[in-house]
């Protein structure tokens, strides 16, 4: 006990100033600072923090720029990260190219959610894209990644790039457009949850559908769908679009600052089923610059997925309804 | 596994976003980024951050201004912390304040070390004061402090004070004025540490006290001093301190930031020995402003040891000695 | 990411099998287990692991026997160290020998709560001791204590001292005879907390004092009284027992294993006031074996409050009472 | 500060005893404990722990045996976890059944390592199999397995495998039979570290290749094979092995416990390329028992790599050579 080093501000002379003589590399105290994420209760995920760069709240949440030692920036709105700067092109690339790929010829897109912005960058990478919606409820969030995420800094100015604070529902209901592809970028479908009506049989039968033009396509996040992570929202949600969509698409990846596999889905009234080769002949004729994560194999072997992860979609019967919602309290758990 | 929230950016209309539907608190994030210190190998202890306000590096070590929840900003160096805002008075009041009552007259003081600025403060606010000599190595530390700890702007400004970089000993030795009070305000002596020559019997013999005036005292922070650290390195300070001077009293108190008990040894050749309330009639006399922690019967108390520190106090043998210091290496353990 | 070092099992050999050939010493993986307390919401306590010894759960609470690195064998009820073996004599020397001493021949006394069994075996180490009661309400932590305490095994087994397992009120209330000393060894007086009532005005007024025989003293832990968190309790207890008895000692010291220090109140309508030699005289001629933290001159420093906390303590205006109890909701907050 | 509830013991009638009232779940105290890894120095997957059930030392490493709350029983060797109870069936499975079902007729198997035990469980599934000698250097972390690793027990006892301590180089040249199936289960190549020479090409050409019969297959875990870990061992064992065999399967899956994506490579003489349909009956004729994870989808996913480390597997120029081990120092860092 009480080896505390002290020496009352500056030493004198001192390159190392620990008690007990222990040497400390001259960047140790940068390790001191950690950045900790409560991934379940009795499972942490810990980076070592460079600095906190930003702190803001909305009247919806908190929100944080961090720079992390592992992950670069790193977004984090109450308490849990959302996207960070070495990786956010694994989840960004795997929501958006697919469907865009498996589309003919995409021309404007519904974004619900997205604020972050990252999304809607990926889409306008997209030669055929003439119009992209975005619609996200935080205004202050949209604002705070707006003026820090430098990444996102030329897809925010970017012409075809509208962005409306409301509410997701209201908003398509209220438009006359139709879309080629809706985008998904929301939070899991807790029960209780302010996302879940989005997720909702209904919602997709009677919102979103209907605003899909011919041969358009849905894809949404679909939560995590690791071999333990896989049944608490992927399955549900895969088996919530089979009940309204003919051909629907699960796949997953591994996002390395997440600490497990994510899911996405994909729907469609049309058939989705394009070789490697033919996404990767689309992506060189229709995507600018290059991927940095997806190409036809990658998403071969993404929409391939494990054995027990596959048996759990097959064999997933929960749907997602307005009226299971208004029944199921608690955590969330929906099954 | 996996129940990591994850909504690319800024959910639509979500409060909440976690997986599991916990409500987070709205600044929980807050709470997710932590300054941690190992005060030993198997003991840490670790403060919410509020963030990281400066960082930098001189020549001799890397420092850091964070904000902390429990303790306001704190000043750490190379991972570990020197002082924090909320107690660092303790440190310094117990510090400045015995040795210059003590004395019946003081007028001109030596810092040795001290670049953080408080030990200057606390010494400024006694009016007998005509001239302060802050002798400390590290440049870029002092003028990290000088910038960044606003509570110590006044005494940086202070015409009486006066800032030196160099090596404490070649300037005591350079200089021909001898001293009423002189303070160590260093890094505690690690064999082989930077200040290890500033607490030996040799220096304290041939340059501390001939550098003090008839009926100066000399006053050093002393370690840690509780029930299980005492034995690092405060007994051994009052052991040398003893072989050199005729009166020397030892007193400790608890800082809270620092999780243990703190130990500071004043020593002259005259005696020391006033009582609490003639204590408490000089503070009244020559300390401008109220002390926040230290008054008579406080010292009274911080000067009678507890039996165990005590018996071992009186039963250390081991002295420092340059030579000693040859000899010993590794962990910095010195008996 | 990903520098998991992983050899399916055994590594062939191998003595470090780290991926990044980092050297970890032999027994590098013990300090891989922590125990972690919560001090605060923004402050963490925490120590390595070498095992956790028992666990197990009663009626009232959940409670579990650790070896720590730093502090030995840590009891550890509901998240919350208890007591550690490497100081736990600090505590319970200062909560008995003090009461004990100042009274001139204590022969009976009885024990609110004190299931650890160290407050008995003080005790029992006074000569003059006939009878002590300890009276605690939760059996199964009364039996795990006397399974796996080693340190007091031999306490329980002595015929002095009687366990019962009761509310200390009722007990005492039910009970015709006087004590020469009460001890309270409960939790502190959070409101709405299980031991509040036992803190009250009217229950040391009506239960405690008339069960004090002549020159009886009562004396009670106090909760935290560092320079930061003694309001919490302590200078409610101090100022509450001055309502009540016209003599009210507090008194404090460090516990590193707390990380802060600790404090008490003694109290009697006797004085209270013997000199450290006549108390280190009391303890040569009535306590078996020698104290290992307290003797006179200690007492006499920890009961020399610091400034700030001698200031406070002399400022408390709340009193805790039933009904100041019955009003007050929340965080136990009581001020 | 200081708010540390401290109730000397047991305390009298209390469920709950937070100094701040804070109520704790009944079981909270066992979330105190974790067992925390550092994945790299900026990095850190923390566990609570039930229990730390057992702990060892063999000449070679320090091992133990927890009981985490998130992954069940996990081995952790030298601080590093080797093997979790939930999810040991990934890794076993894929670095067992691929390489056993792609030969024609596997009777025979060498393991190096392998000392957990699971991999020959795994192996012993495969009706084909007449003998499997399992060749690990660490006697005492064997039997540590063997003692304590309930899911093995059936394994060790099997008459079909035989259990040698020794080195893995020694003694497939000591020995004079040929493999059907020679199964790497070592440490990482690390350079300096002691399973170097296990993954060298000349190991490879001159030790390996000559000790599979014709038709015979080589397969080795592989390391970390996350889009930020391949580059560490992953893309050079595939590099060094296809200098030697003609045909070189990489493949990879994501171990939750581990926190990352894992690799493994098969090598042979002979074309390793059945259909993922082929693959499925060979598992229904051969294999005993349901595999949890692999099947023939699965593989064809697993052995899919994304575009990313495809492109790095492709591009790697380094082998690792017993030459190269010699100048490399430090940190293992192989290029």
């Amino acid at each position: 006990m009480g080896e505390v080093a002290f020496s009352s501000g500056i030493s004198n002379g001192s390159v190392n100033n620990g008690v007990n003589g222990q040497s400390h590399s001259l960047n140790g105290y940068r390790k001191s600072c950690w950045y900790e994420e409560e991934i379940e209760e009795d499972l942490r995920w810990c980076f070592a923090l460079n600095s906190i760069l930003h702190t803001g709240a909305s009247q919806y949440q908190d929100i944080a720029l961090l720079d992390t030692k592992p992950f670069g920036k790193a977004l984090v709105i109450v308490g849990k990260l959302q996207s960070a700067e070495t990786d956010e092109f694994i989840y960004h690339e795997c929501l958006v190219h697919p469907a865009l790929l498996h589309h003919p010829n995409p021309k404007n897109v519904f974004i619900m959610g997205g604020g972050e912005g990252s999304t809607a960058r990926e889409l306008l990478r997209h030669k055929t894209i003439d119009k992209v919606l975005m619609c996200d409820i935080d205004e202050e969030a949209v604002n705070f990644c707006k003026s820090y995420l430098v990444v996102n800094k030329e897809a925010f100015c970017d012409l075809r790039l509208e962005v409306i604070i409301n509410d997701a529902r209201g908003e398509l209901e209220a438009r006359e457009e139709n879309y080629d592809v809706i985008v998904g970028d929301l939070a899991d479908p807790i029960d209780g949850g302010p996302c879940y009506k989005l997720y909702t049989k209904s919602f997709y039968e009677f919102t979103v559908k209907p605003k899909l033009k011919q041969g358009g396509i849905f894809v949404t996040q679909a939560g995590p769908a690791g071999i333990f992570s896989h049944k608490e929202v992927f399955s549900c949600i895969y088996n919530t679009l089979r009940q309204v969509f003919k051909y629907v698409v699960p796949y997953s990846a591994h996002i390395p600052s997440h600490a497990d596999i994510w899911g996405w889905v994909m729907a469609s009234d049309s058939p989705i089923d394009l070789s490697a080769e033919e996404l990767d002949l689309r992506m060189k004729q229709r995507i600018l610059g290059e991927n940095r994560y997806l190409d036809g194999k990658t998403f071969s072997s993404s929409s391939t997925l494990s054995k027990t992860v596959r048996n759990s979609l097959d064999n997933e019967t929960h749907v997602y309804t307005e009226e299971a919602a208004r029944f199921i309290h608690g955590h969330g758990k929906h099954a």
